[in-house]
């Protein structure tokens, strides 16, 4: 696991693309829309944000992104969000993805996180279980609102 | 509403204890631990975060924090999420909720958010459907793991 690169965006934006989910959601057209370099820039440049990829062999396999958000609450505890999680295909259902968010996981108690946290699809009933055998609860409900 | 002064950094937190889950997860004694005034200094200078609280007369009636997460899924959205929500027992019931809530939705939709997403505890069903009512959408559960 390590920083995502600028020229890595196309990669990384096709491993997003490739779910059902993410189908509907992504643009990957030729030239990929400036959009995505934004925000990837955006992401560098923000002190709360890592954008990482798994690396296997000089090959992307997998990427996900933290989020480090300080907050009053839970006696001024930080909280790491994980989001925009994706194994490539061929890697999908070997461990991987658990390697992946034990490697997150870690990350975020380095960085002083009392809490992990994020949110999952309610259509994504395995995903539950997997992060459930990492030690997630299913506390919350995840609400969206979307212009 | 606007950005809160490190100086109410003990009536926020004394918002943030007055609910039926917060009275378990604050210290309000005195004087306030350190780690509030920390977690309020790493707020302030963060570029992605927002403290805010809702002031009436002189008085601080509620809080929330807005936090701007950039990323590439979806096209590379801003996300715009909400956490730390609290009205003063005074002034719940009132509307007020709403007021702060369609502030916080139209600061997020200006800063070029295209979604806002919070997560409510799963026993806050009145927080729930006051959210749906402003258009939220119960999509995802929302995981947390605890160190």
């Amino acid at each position: 696991m390590r920083p995502a690169r600028r020229e890595e965006v196309p990669v990384i934006v096709a491993l997003l693309a490739d779910d059902k989910l993410g189908a509907q959601r992504e643009d990957l057209r030729e030239p990929l829309p400036q959009a995505y370099y934004d925000a990837f820039d955006a992401i560098v440049a923000s002190p709360d944000n890592e954008m990482l990829v798994a690396e296997i062999e000089g090959e992307i396999v997998g990427c996900l992104q933290l989020t480090f958000i300080p907050g009053l609450s839970r006696r001024g505890a930080l909280r790491g969000q994980i989001e925009s999680v994706r194994v490539s295909a061929a890697h999908r259902g070997s461990g991987f993805g658990r390697v992946m968010f034990e490697w997150a996981i870690e990350r975020c108690r380095e960085k002083g996180c009392q809490t992990v946290q994020l949110t999952a699809d309610k259509s994504r009933a395995d995903a539950h279980r997997f992060y459930e055998s990492l030690g997630f609860v299913s506390s919350h409900e995840g609400m969206k609102l979307t212009f």
